[in-house]
């Protein structure tokens, strides 16, 4: 289910229906939207920016919702209502001169699966469809919504003996 | 329990309280009423689409917040307010030049049961009253609210040969 | 745990927050709040109706939110922030001429306490204190805001012979 | 996991998010954000006010959603956006003239790592990440949202022999 993560990634890219959230879209009667977030994600781009490695969300949703949620958490790259994700990851690749072997994706459905598949690290939540968890390196515990994002990254950087010290860092209290 | 799905239902219909939600109404101090959906669902509408069945939503509730949802998806029939669901869906059935033995649907709870019992294929979620579980053909694994619907539509592909042609329409990638 | 239902309730009255919800209020930024009701409870109350037996809500918060719900369903009885539920229940007693030991109350928390001591059936959510569930007469399966109103209304007709007769009433299938 | 409470703290101090919380913040299209709390943490205010004890919520985010909380239960002392918890728990401190011994925390995240390790006893929820709960006196059987800030106090009165006292207390029904 899971291959040894020995290699950083140079950007940790994440879908957010069903990853930041578990798959919940609450309507109202007046055009209004909700997408409930977890405050342990933020942790995980947090993590990242200690760690030098930029991070990004790709949506095909588009909405101030997570326009705000990326703002209030400073995440580097910020793509919604994205038909083709892998093309739009190819030309973020280009730009920061690395390679999809160089990238950490964590999706969950459809419009994740070719992601999934070209990306050097790829992981779904624990609530993601059979044929989705089939084809990553990494099914974590977590499912949508529960922090699984910052699980992922934790265990790239527990993998790669970074998190010990990275916490360190956070909390100033062990040196 | 099951029985089996050997011929390719011409139409599905759905309920939406329970089935696409999880049963939950948050209410306000407004006038203003949330639904809770889920992301998952929406292939479910997908699948049916790239199978030319057409689908419908059927209930007993009538609010802009279906509507929407119904409208964002392209769901082809959309009956709110609906106080005989059996007599409508053979309305639709007529119009159609189909039977009730072509319909397949879900649902979960008293107003579904008159459908339940007449139509060629019915389920229910895994949350639906042991009394509605114990009358329809199907009783799914997922509760309302998780993507029922969508499981419900793979089940039906899956079990005519449809699920994988389906799922490379969409992916483009294996062949 | 369970004590023999073996005499109909004259009228059923229920607590809100914690039994029709679970337990769950949410705030904005913006003086508003919601609450989360299941709509399994309705067919509680329209069971109730169809065998004559009143209902009522008695809650000690006191917001539009319930208002709009007990308006929707036809609660007959609908009390608001209120201090003393005992009190309250013994004048509505007087008022319809019954005692106590006719009413039939589910309650999860302190200011229930009293009442589920003294009614004649008294029942609490799965959910609710250890403390509370051990002095009632019934603990249900289901927890707060899963419909366990519902199941309380369903369990008190069963136990009497009323839940087919009840059923086929709405369903008008059965004869 | 657990060291015996046999001390009454003078001060109870806790965090929201993950506590008071499931973690969720609800975003929405217009720049609303709501919090969903549990109607059983309000007892956990009102036990320690019986027994004497101040109650305070120190907290990193800064939101209407939480003063307004604080002001429904009373909660003694309020102190959002905080960006050094154990700074200001001190500063308390020096206020009530008692020292960090005196001081039963709860907390769940990073920024609560400092002051988890330095109070007299320190709880985290079920849900908190591993590295928090391995480094607290006690943690405890519910997860944030559940009403885990109630069990904390629950507990600290029920290990000083105060627990059925205060019962008495609010229900006025055994002396």
């Amino acid at each position: 289910m899971s291959k040894t993560i020995n290699k950083l990634p140079k950007l940790v890219l994440t879908d957010i229906d069903g990853v930041w959230t578990d798959g919940g879209m609450y309507y109202d009667q007046q055009e209004n939207e909700l997408k409930k977030f977890h405050t342990y994600d933020s942790a995980g781009i947090l993590f990242c920016k200690l760690n030098n490695i930029p991070t990004g969300i790709i949506t095909g949703e588009k909405t101030e919702i997570v326009a705000r949620r990326a703002l209030k958490l400073n995440v580097e790259y910020l793509h919604q209502g994205v038909k083709n994700k892998l093309e739009l990851i190819k030309s973020i690749c280009k730009k920061l001169n690395i390679s999809l072997e160089d990238v950490a994706y964590i999706g969950d459905d459809l419009n994740d699966i070719e992601v999934l598949q070209k990306v050097g690290l790829s992981a779904a939540p624990a609530s993601a469809p059979s044929y989705i968890q089939n084809m990553v390196d990494i099914v974590l515990t977590k499912k949508g919504g529960e922090g699984v994002f910052r699980e992922f990254v934790e265990m790239i950087l527990e993998q790669n003996g970074l998190l010990d010290s990275t916490l360190n860092k956070i909390t100033g209290i062990i040196q």
